[in-house]
């Protein structure tokens, strides 16, 4: 089995949003591969300037994958700064990396026009802590979106050179090029983020739940029952595609003949997100119960993980004549 | 007792210039201080591409270090990526540096010049690890040469802001002005320096040390042993300063009425310097003759020094919300 490495940073409890894009996917990659998923804190401080909420979010979110269908038996999952390897393959890539290669990288770019006021040297190095992430682990694969592929490809960089300097240690992580849905949030007009204010929690309660759905921007050119509407531009017509596609088609039929009113088709929608939701909520429950299961789990995870990322460092640091 | 740190990059053999430098100030600072010195094998990364020698450098650094009386019941000496904390730490201090910080460090601006084609990440960095180095023990005064005050400004303030943001776990370093004695090297142009290869190595037996001097270039104006000589340009009546004071005056009288000759001046200054190497000497050859022992030391200076490095770093995590 080739091995995956993820990372992602800590957001506290899981929406929607998450749970389409990225937690499913997860959950599949476990049947293929070896799995190693991670909370990266570090990354987090990159952009982070309060971090009082950094352990809970971290445990939130953890839980949240648990109660999904990520196996601890299985994959490896743990917290980044638990295994401080890491940082030590990271200030080896550090010296191999040209300052060049990370001021254009696009998405530091971006960041350093989002939050002028903390352009931080970590800010700058984060492909190189990324590249650190992937190959302590010696993965092969690395689920990305298109907008990943740039740091990836920057990370297959550093790895050959170091092995051209140093000597072969690192295999080449290749992309798995993946299509993650773009959720929207309840606004109806930006991705569902924790920072936009429009998510939906998947730790809800079913009550809850549909309180939500209820508060959702629907076809804004809908203003009456009788109005016809356009579920191509209704962001809950996307959660019938995710989670009710055998009915969707007719839900759109009778949103465009004016059958059928968006209290109604919320309705619908929020009883099939419960029964989707049902086992994550079961587990949940479950899991979040079991006094320090969340923490064995993570700890356990960083055992299984600093024992490959020990040795990867000694390797490396042994090619590169420290050891 | 107060503690010190200071750091030195792996050079290998140590030279007169090391010796008058550095070291000297060295084995003085045991009598005041809790000293801690390390040899930064990651910092020499910077702008080292070849790392071949980098193991041996370091073994015969720490030989001419203890031969010179650096004493490790006293003093902790270590190897900088032998405690791996360091990179930990620098990690989470990039995360509140300023890039605009780095960026105008002088000797960064030096380094990016001298070597355009290998501006790495970690040379932008250097003050960041240089920083983590010193906190990392707590160190409360660090030995530095007047070109070396911006590095120490500039870790001061990486202090206050991680105190300031996270709640006090640092103290403000302070500077230890230091007035190191410029030596120049045989050529009497070039500071000695194993780069420029006009170094007298303190690991040379009086026979190679008396041929050595006598390579020396001394005052270019003097070309015949009738003409009289100059003193204040003459590199080797330097090393009468420091090796001969009691007699430096006499010799300068001396060569500025032409009465002794280069070669006369040369044998003096040859035996004075042998004579004060000779303890030295002494030490070196008892240590090198003991098999392992300088593995030893610097085995145990890790441990030392690891078993502070390790509760800092647990503080820093804990405030910053990491445990």
């Amino acid at each position: 089995m080739k091995r995956v490495f993820s990372g992602a940073r800590p957001t506290g409890k899981q929406h929607l949003g998450n749970y389409l894009g990225a937690i499913q996917n997860y959950v599949r990659l476990q049947a293929e591969y070896q799995c190693v998923y991670c909370i990266v804190d570090l990354h987090a401080l990159t952009t982070l300037e309060d971090t009082r909420d950094l352990k809970q979010n971290i445990r939130d979110m953890a839980l949240d994958w648990l109660a999904a269908g990520l196996e601890p038996q299985k994959s490896i999952i743990f917290v980044q700064s638990h295994v401080p390897e890491v940082t030590e393959l990271h200030v080896l890539f550090s010296m191999i990396t040209p300052l060049s290669w990370l001021m254009r990288v696009p998405t530091f770019k971006e960041k350093a026009k989002s939050q002028p006021h903390n352009v931080n040297y970590g800010l700058v190095g984060y492909p190189v802590l990324m590249t650190a992430d992937i190959t302590l682990y010696k993965a092969e694969v690395v689920p990305v979106g298109e907008d990943q592929i740039p740091h990836l490809e920057l990370a297959r960089e550093i790895v050959r050179r170091f092995n051209t300097l140093f000597g072969y240690v690192f295999p080449e992580p290749e992309a798995k090029l993946t299509t993650f849905p773009i959720v929207l949030g309840l606004d109806g007009k930006e991705k569902m983020s924790k920072t936009a204010g429009n998510v939906i929690e998947l730790a809800l309660s079913p009550e809850e739940l549909t309180e939500k759905i209820k508060t959702a921007v629907t076809d804004t050119a809908r203003v009456f029952r009788r109005d016809v509407g356009h579920p191509e531009v209704c962001n809950i017509y996307r959660f019938h595609k995710y989670f009710n596609p055998s009915q969707s088609d007719e839900i759109a039929q009778q949103c465009r003949t004016a059958q059928i009113g968006c209290v109604d088709c919320k309705t619908v929608i929020a009883r099939e997100i419960n029964n989707a939701l049902a086992p994550f909520r079961q587990h949940r429950a479950e899991f979040a119960a079991r006094k320090g299961y969340v923490e064995e789990v993570l700890a356990d995870g960083a055992r299984r993980a600093q024992a490959i990322a020990s040795e990867t460092i000694r390797e490396a640091k042994e090619k590169m004549g420290l050891l």
